[in-house]
């Protein structure tokens, strides 16, 4: 390919509304052009980059065993009605009315076509398992499309549904989707994570999510540093401390004025004591019921951690009438001793501590002396608070927690019956009795992992291509007059390239060598072969890695079956 | 792939709303399921054809040097309302609306957003010439969504556009397009023609249609006997037939009672003549104006092509008040003697005719002995009846038009400058100038290209599908029980085959040789290979070509070879 012929407009300036490096990176090295708010052209090197994921996604998820098929966009009302989520999901799901006035949406996402396609031709435990999967376009109307293709409006996706005949099957489904997705991203040439994951609005028993490691990334992730735990900072679970009594002596609760001291730092100070040996007493209303959770004055409670444990629908802070009917004091002065309510749930960090400082239930006083089993008893100790840096690991001994930023690829699910219970997508097992079958859903985000290749691998001078995401694998600048002898190596040079499957770019516009570096570094070609004179006079030719700082002289004889044996090396890559 | 695990449910019975054969084989054989009126599931069978179909036309495009590239299906108002298309496009355009109440459609094409790109990232004549492409979906809303994949709502089509500094470039693009879709069609092993076409509402300056030919298609096609000529019937030329006088002496003009005798047929019998030599006298409203167009009475005026000559953005047949005001009589009295229309068009069929019979501008009476010159003179002659079976060819000498059946699937357009005028996509030629690009637009119905394969190949069975666009090149069935050694055979021989490059099936489902091939039928796998025991005791396999009524037998050494050959013989067609 030549680049005088191609269709690649890179810009100089960084695009004013560009905030991510993807973004920018990507809409500069002509990769991408913005139509709508979130809504992208592809532009032709934009696209082979995408189609590389997704010929990669494919390859796996068919050795998996999933079948690759084709959804519509554009899906019937009745079907989102009858799976209950027309009315759930908000105004992220673009509706729209045909001619006749019936409504259809544009799919986000396709559990319920496919679950109607499911129990309309599937009747027998004999045709199950199934896993079916399309890599289609998606359409979310978010009411801030922002990131380039990190979050679009219309954007490609890998999505896959496993259906089966009981939960052993359905595990093995799963696992067989986990084990693809590590292929696919190890694959990709990215450097990733698995971490255990909340399931959202979509439900489900369990979930993963597959986190590509950015620095820029959105979401915050915590791994153990000895064994292979890792989640969603959000969920992550904190290692239960050991039921153990507190080992010193009891100090008698004593009332102390507090006149206007409300706030963690306030009460601190003026007791002189460390918010790690105050008791944090917040009143939430669960589903229209107070309830009362308490953690150590360093600590934050996790609303969604709350929220799971008491299986609550809603969940939100107390009002401040609220606050004073449960404790019988304004904001500020509450403390676990003498309440009456339903659930008085205790962090764990509260668990074996002794002597503690709280809310007086009272205006202006704090109590101090305030001591577990004697002075309050709650309902149950939990995983209330969110995991901090350093902590301990849940799941092994020794390990400690370490923080790392990335960007969800890729998530699994375990649904279970939630659709094929509403929709009514059954079959009959070897005794012919009716059973509903298990479900599983499996997403990959086709054009973020691309821009997540990007988040991951640049510096300031462009794009860093994983060879395998890569537009082209190689680009070739000879350097002085487009007749020149220069001219006439590279493109031989680009023909025995070509020849072997190398997928090569010859920079053959009439632009200065700062020009054609400057793009080719841009773009992020993981290879650049430079033929300049002084190159050519000693038979050689400049190869230098996009990564690398330095370039290497390659005898002409070599230089094909050098470029060709880094490509398949890195095209080879595999975990299993 | 194992027919066990493959999803891909068959039908016995012919679904009930399936009106074409396509559309009922592509259900039968667990191609396709209909999720809403228009709206299809492809499943696997289905998409992989649909797959072979895009990959054949991507090879073509990019070796025509077109690139690829993705646009987005939803587009803003604000595009089509510069190019004036958002007001002219009727319901079949899907209109919706974001959650910021803007204004969106769902493209059904893509000219404004290709346009629009180009214009914003291409200056200079340096940069072009451009063709773009890609496969993309589409979706028009139909008001009669039918046929299946033959006309459904939302749709796979390949959308190529080239940009061009002059006339010459566009013409050599035109061309390189028309010659990647004669290769195009070739290798999807169809039988096609390229015809004449009308440009429709796309607007232009020529165009081209490639039919599928199929004696079910919806599009009459006539075609020279002996030369290449051939065009959509609507818009065949006629021949000019010579100028020359009429031979025989002129009767004199005669007035005739002719009570309650409107019709053609009516006036021919009352006054017992033949229809070919009365005149057919019609009065049209063109923008608003009274034309006339004459025909003999054994044709019909062809209204596109009128409208066409008197380039009229409406045309129609004018109300019995009008007529009534043009010729001085009800309707069905009408002649062309003695009147006063700035249009009195003949068609070719009254050039060197004389002594005709017409209407008398008066209630209940006709004229005989009417002739050209002496009692009426048209403004003009022209083409003005639509073309029928037998007569002469417009462009040779001596060739006769004959008539066959066609699917379209491709359209070829030259656009000129109708969006880059209206859009303002210019360049600065070489001088510095500013000009408008010079436009074509190529497109081919992928889906509807699977679904005209069938229409051309099929017999009461089922599918034959040409073995480019089959979903698998051949099945193999093992006859007997499913631990047998037919099945060894079959299972060794699938792995061979497989390892070669052929897709194969193998039919390893406990269930009786009846049902497998019925369903090898119904599916159509172009190569089916049976082991069974009075075969495989003679150490052979049984082949038998879908298209053919017989099997051969092949040795079991031998078998993989010539499979293989068959496949790639089919695969290696081109016309270039």
């Amino acid at each position: 390919m030549r680049l005088s012929k191609m269709f690649a407009p890179t810009l100089k300036e960084v695009p004013s509304d560009a905030e991510a490096v993807s973004h920018q990176l990507m809409l500069r090295g002509g990769m991408i052009r913005k139509l709508a708010a979130g809504i992208y052209d592809y532009l032709p090197l934009g696209l082979r980059s995408i189609r590389k994921v997704e010929q990669i996604v494919r390859e796996e998820m068919n050795r998996a065993g999933a079948q690759e098929l084709l959804l519509p966009a554009v899906q019937p009302a009745e079907l989102w009605q009858e799976s209950g989520r027309w009315a759930l999901y908000g105004p992220e799901l673009q509706r729209l009315r045909d001619r006749h006035n019936r409504e259809f949406c544009l799919g986000p996402t396709h559990e319920e076509v496919i679950t109607d396609l499911v129990r309309r031709d599937v009747r027998s435990y004999r045709e199950l398992p199934l896993n079916l999967y399309q890599i289609q376009t998606k359409f979310r109307d978010e009411v801030r499309p922002r990131f380039g293709l990190m979050r679009a409006r219309e954007f490609t996706m890998k999505d896959a549904y496993s259906f089966d005949v009981d939960d052993a099957g359905a595990n093995a489904s799963y696992e067989a989707m986990r084990q693809a997705y590590h292929r696919i991203f190890t694959r990709c040439g990215l450097r990733f994570r698995e971490v255990e994951a909340d399931s959202g609005n979509i439900g489900g028993s369990f979930s993963a999510e597959f986190m590509v490691l950015a620095d820029t990334g959105e979401d915050a992730i915590v791994y153990c540093d000895s064994c292979g735990y890792a989640a969603n900072l959000e969920k992550a679970e904190i290692a239960s401390p050991p039921d153990a009594p507190f080992p010193g002596a009891l100090q008698p609760m004593k009332r102390v004025p507090t006149p206007n001291q409300r706030t963690i730092e306030e009460v601190s100070a003026f007791l002189q004591v460390q918010p790690r040996d105050l008791i944090k007493t917040l009143v939430f209303v669960a589903d229209g019921r107070p309830v009362v959770a308490l953690v150590t004055g360093d600590h934050e409670v996790n609303a969604i951690k709350l929220q799971r444990l008491l299986k609550a629908n809603v969940l939100e802070l107390a009002d401040p009438a609220t606050i004073e009917r449960v404790t019988g004091a304004p904001v500020g002065f509450a403390g676990p001793q003498g309440l009456k309510v339903e659930h008085l749930l205790a962090d764990y960090s509260l668990r074996g501590r002794g002597n503690l400082a709280a809310g007086g239930n009272e205006v202006d006083v704090h109590v101090t002396g305030v001591n577990l089993g004697r002075d309050f008893t709650p309902t149950q100790f939990a995983d209330l608070r969110q995991a901090e840096v350093g902590e301990l690991c849940p799941r092994c001994t020794g390990g400690k927690l370490l923080q790392q930023r990335g960007i969800e690829v890729g998530h699994v699910f375990k649904l279970g019956v939630k659709y094929s219970k509403t929709m009514r997508c059954t079959f009959l097992d070897e005794a012919g009795v009716e059973k509903e079958m298990i479900m599983g859903c499996y997403g990959i985000g086709i054009g973020r992992t691309a821009a997540a290749a990007v988040e991951q691998n640049h510096d300031d001078n462009g794009m860093i291509w994983p060879l395998p995401l890569a537009p082209y694998h190689a680009v070739i600048v000879p350097i002085g007059k487009t007749d020149g002898p220069e001219y006439q190596a590279a493109l031989k040079l680009h023909d025995e390239l070509e020849a072997r499957g190398v997928e090569v770019v010859l920079d053959d516009r009439d632009e200065r060598p700062g020009v054609k570096f400057k793009d080719a570094d841009l773009i992020g070609f993981p290879l650049r072969l430079t033929l300049g004179k002084k190159a050519l006079d000693q038979g050689a030719v400049e190869l230098k890695r996009r990564a690398a700082a330095e370039f290497e002289l390659v005898p002409l004889g070599e230089i094909v079956a050098k470029v060709d044996a880094i490509v398949h090396e890195a095209k080879n890559v595999t975990t299993c």
